[in-house]
């Protein structure tokens, strides 16, 4: 790690905001991952996702907010002493992330303070969103729309 | 999938408890998902971890939640239709979770409705968490106190 590049507590103020280059959803990652934490039909078969309510194929919400964390490590958000999480105050999943869309995340500092119980470590709290792009893939659109009529 | 143990909404009610099985967080595992979503030096690198916040080597909180989930896919919770997200309203990582360590996740249904925007679909929201079995190891816990004295 460069140590010339981390950001210490007095480097952090509310408003400013770390932004992340963009990471593909790989299909095969997206089976992988689901086999191994979130074995269900949607994210594993083809012809299951069509019937399920997502009308194809999805990635786990696990995998997508694992992919935004690997986002976000390479942000220049940088803290001294690395990115550990103390927890979400909320997290949603407004939609299917579906292979092939690409991920990007945005993150700004919303409080920054020195820890209650560790006064020696600092405590900063961002909201983190990220946005997906996605080609537009008329057979799927058209599996979307059977899904809806039912 | 089992569709006669598929539970409806009506067949589910607050207060009812689905406990897991229990599941070993495997070192290699964890390295390798750190390396690809969280490649963090206290997650990759034995001596980096022993410096760091942490003291040892850690599981990135993604990996333990996402093993959560995997757990949580085993119970006997199990709606019909799948578990579909929609989001966490607070999740907290209290502590480190190591290479070793066994997880077990309990889930409490908490709330009961069918859903505003889609009458036909149910909601159910749960309280879940996970238990850490860990296999007392001496040295660790020096490199513990190491790091607490400094």
């Amino acid at each position: 790690m460069d140590h010339l590049s981390e950001r210490y507590l007095e480097d952090f103020a509310v408003g400013q905001t770390f932004g992340s280059g963009r990471l593909r959803i790989d299909g095969e990652r997206t089976l992988a991952f689901a086999a191994e934490f979130d074995p269900q039909p949607f994210h594993l078969d083809e012809a299951a996702a069509r019937r399920s309510i997502f009308g194809g194929l999805t990635a786990s919400g696990w995998h997508t907010a694992a992919v935004t964390m690997r986002l976000l490590v390479e942000t220049e958000l940088k803290p001294a002493g690395g990115i550990v999480g103390v927890g979400l105050d909320e997290c949603r999943w407004p939609g299917p992330v579906r292979p092939g869309d690409e991920l990007r995340v945005e993150c700004e500092v919303i409080e920054v303070r020195p820890s209650k119980s560790r006064p020696e470590q600092g405590l900063i709290k961002c909201r983190r969103s990220a946005a997906i792009s996605r080609v537009c893939d008329a057979s799927r659109q058209k599996a979307l729309r059977r899904w809806r009529e039912r």
